[in-house]
């Protein structure tokens, strides 16, 4: 069941599933970008670390010399099919378990499937605002919402291994920090339910409040997107720093939060788990795009950042090269980095392994424990 | 006409004219920083990275060994005579052409000049708030400058190359993102025109909205100042993500946005011109006043920003100095960074070299067109 | 009296007493990071860039190898008694001369005593929240406790080196520029002092502000603490550019101003010292906390502070191991650093060795002087 990874088998803490259809050049590049519209006439999104790092990569295991072009690479990618390209390029990530967020729309293989082809095991996070919208296409009352959607959390956390808010690129990470009052809730639910239409999206401050405390009350771990990311986000609007009162708030809960992305705020995320004991920061998708500058990005997290708190993962969406590209800028970046430090006397050979495990695996391990394990596991 | 340059000539998309008369040691400093006033007692701009990098590139042009003394260097420069010194300093830069800000203060080279001195050819870019100053010594009743500024926004459109806001260090970039109502321009001007004097400068965040909303409306390239840079802003107001619904805003109008400079938040421009097809980032003045650091800075530029969004320029004012500096450090931090890229694996040398051309030339000529060539060719 | 450093003597413009008993593991991890807390479970404040940098540069001076384990190594430290430690690993900082902040609690050395173990001299910082929380303890009616406060500024300044605010991390950063008048002091002392008891804080705007212009107006240095540090702060509220304003006002005083740490900020902190003439820049905390990346954390700020406007500290507190640290990283950093741009041709050795005495010392002597030397020196 062990990929044949190029070192020890990561645990990618952060990611989700890939398409089960076949990818033509323009929803390809759509998953190259963190743009909602497609490149500027006269420019494509191949020309970027992240179109850089996959032509790099990923050719030579569909059996093509590294950096073909987008066309070759894209017409040997249809002639090999979506299920042996997703199961060669996932294997090739070397990622042991997988943490699934399952909130995203699209046709995507569920945790199941993606362990499948991975040759690895998977549990789920559970995407906070998709549960409440999910919730709300049956309740519209505010009780009767209320009710429910603390229901779906406290089922979701049986089998779940943690939970994910999505605040940042909604209503942005300016929150107020108390947890709610009942009053407050039932009025902001109200509000949101009111005439609202199945799939409306759920972007009130105190709606995410809401599900932010609901979910460290069950004790999983909690992730929450920082930085860049989704088109929809002000960059502004999802600096950690926003989210220090709620931090604050947070930590006689328990409940361990991880920071996810945070780039280019990356620094200002370590700080935060630098000083508070629940706070936990993230590599994923900031290592992804940056390509050949991964080492630089992660060497800045790796100023301030307890290395018993950061967390691989991969952030990987839709494409499985987005799997290998991850998996392989965060191996190589760290142990180019760590290789040098090491050469320098900085640090010893020793610590230098040990802190490649805990980054890779084992501060996930420790974080999301067991819980879920087993719901989703490969055959 | 082509200047022996080490290398590809170069499009420099924003720039200004050199100083006409002689600069003693007082003037020579003031133009290598961006303080409004002289260096603290004991202490001189020469002892800076731009300081530096002046002394490394420029003596030997001037037949000095390179870091010579600043008094030497000096003595040399008064020696040869400021056309002289032009010519030899602009010649050596490599630049083919010169999109010049003609709305700065100062006894400076027409474009023409510029360009005959550099052996290129030159096109002009309208500073807006510079503009409206000129039109409003003439038309200070409300109604007739809001008609005399439409006019003369047209009348430049027809022969620039594009326009530029420096509404960052006059108002700032906490801009509300909607086009002016008439009314709305109406009442700015009045409050700005009443008991104006002329010569005074516009710094209200109504009339910098219309200027941009303006130069959008004509479909030329609209160049907006942010981050460091004049002594008179405040460098938290030059910040580019508080562009961002004015960026938002701007694109159906599909005119090209320029972020200029950007240091120390270049990579948030970078973010910016990553997510929105109609915004490009800039290298100018970062790389200026970063000296040996440049290639570290213009690495983080290129971590998300799209190979086909990002812009050589010098942001040269008043001293041929810092066309050399400028133009020698995007060379060589660009070489050092891909070739160690290329080495590594992880670029292709196609690739690599591509970008140089996309980046130093190709990206402007696409940006810019040909719009406004030929107005003021060198001889 | 001269220290066997590994390199000329530098001057510490910002360090703290180290403590006076034996620290066991619990005090000792809890000196080595800006978290109030003790580490998550599973984790260990060892484990951090800082942690690996003791491990690397004290166990030789004990007599261990370098990398040892922490158990051995405070087993080696408790073996050989404070005194023996704390002279060993003091006197090989290679420091000459000591400015202390003595506004901090615990059972520290004083800086006579500091001076002597660290075979150098010692002049004092003084600490103005610390020093008007003394004089409200006396002085609880409004007019007498600021007429106390002032008599308290002046008598210090006949000693003291300079002055330090914290404001950063009571109220934050957000301070209105202008010097308080009587009648805004009187309302803000009579409101704080009303039914204080002894040894409240100071937290508040307005005597932050006054503290902060009654030491402008001695003339001597002042010290801002800005960016990350106590466990208190806000970072978002530490961020050196919500002073633009105050300093701005300040500039006509002639106080020189220095902004301590800066980190994740010090880019910022650099474009100030770059722009007025009054402000400098420093590396204490911000090289202590990143280790081996120090050198790039060195390398930013050396982009836009002039070289005349960088002063070394440690901020080192409480272990004699954080000025080996301290001083050791900012050697090799800055060697490292332009040792390459001297390799490059990009600087002339003769300037990087001008630049190391700058930093090192000479801009602390110019911007010190010898106000209050002589007051605390060792034996």
């Amino acid at each position: 069941m062990a990929a044949p990874g190029p070192g020890p088998l990561l645990v990618d803490h952060h990611c989700h599933g890939v398409l089960r259809s076949p990818a033509g050049r323009g929803v390809f590049e759509s998953l190259l970008t963190e743009s909602d519209v497609p490149a500027a006439p006269g420019t494509t999104f191949f020309d970027t670390q992240l179109g850089f790092a996959v032509r790099r990569l990923c050719p030579p295991l569909l059996g093509l010399a590294k950096h073909c072009s987008p066309r070759d690479y894209l017409a040997r990618r249809q002639e090999l099919g979506v299920r042996e390209v997703g199961g060669r390029l996932l294997r090739a990530a070397g990622i042991g378990e997988f943490l699934v967020d399952t909130g995203l729309p699209g046709d995507l293989t569920e945790p199941a499937e993606l362990a499948e082809l991975g040759g690895g095991t998977a549990r789920e996070i559970v995407r906070l605002e998709t549960l409440a919208e999910r919730v709300a296409d049956t309740a519209d009352e505010p009780e009767a919402f209320l009710a429910a959607l603390d229901t779906a959390i406290r089922t979701a956390s049986a089998t779940a291994a943690g939970f994910k808010s999505i605040a940042a690129y909604r209503h942005g990470l300016r929150l107020d920090p108390a947890e709610p009052a009942r009053e407050e809730a039932l009025r902001a639910a109200a509000a949101w339910l009111d005439g609202r239409r199945p799939g409306t999206r759920l972007a009130d401050p105190t709606l995410h409040r809401l599900l932010i405390w609901s979910a460290a009350r069950t004790g999983l771990p909690l992730q929450l997107h920082t930085g860049f990311g989704d088109p929809d986000l002000r960059l502004q609007d999802a600096d950690p720093l926003l989210l220090s009162d709620l931090l604050h708030a947070l930590r006689p809960t328990g409940c361990a939060v991880v920071l996810l992305h945070g780039y280019p705020y990356h620094r200002l995320a370590g700080y935060l788990a630098h000083v508070h004991p629940h706070v936990h920061a993230d590599v994923g998708l900031s290592l992804t795009h940056t390509g050949t500058r991964a080492s630089a990005v992660l060497a800045e997290l790796l100023e301030l950042t307890p290395f018993g708190k950061l967390l691989f993962s991969t952030d990987a969406y839709g494409l499985p090269e987005l799997y290998v590209v991850g998996a392989h800028l965060f191996r190589t970046a760290l142990a180019e980095l760590t290789s040098g430090w090491v050469a320098a006397g900085a640090w010893s050979r020793p610590d230098a392994d040990r802190v490649a495990r805990l980054i890779g695996a084992d501060n996930a391990r420790r974080v999301y424990g067991s819980h879920g394990a087993g719901a989703v596991r490969a055959g």
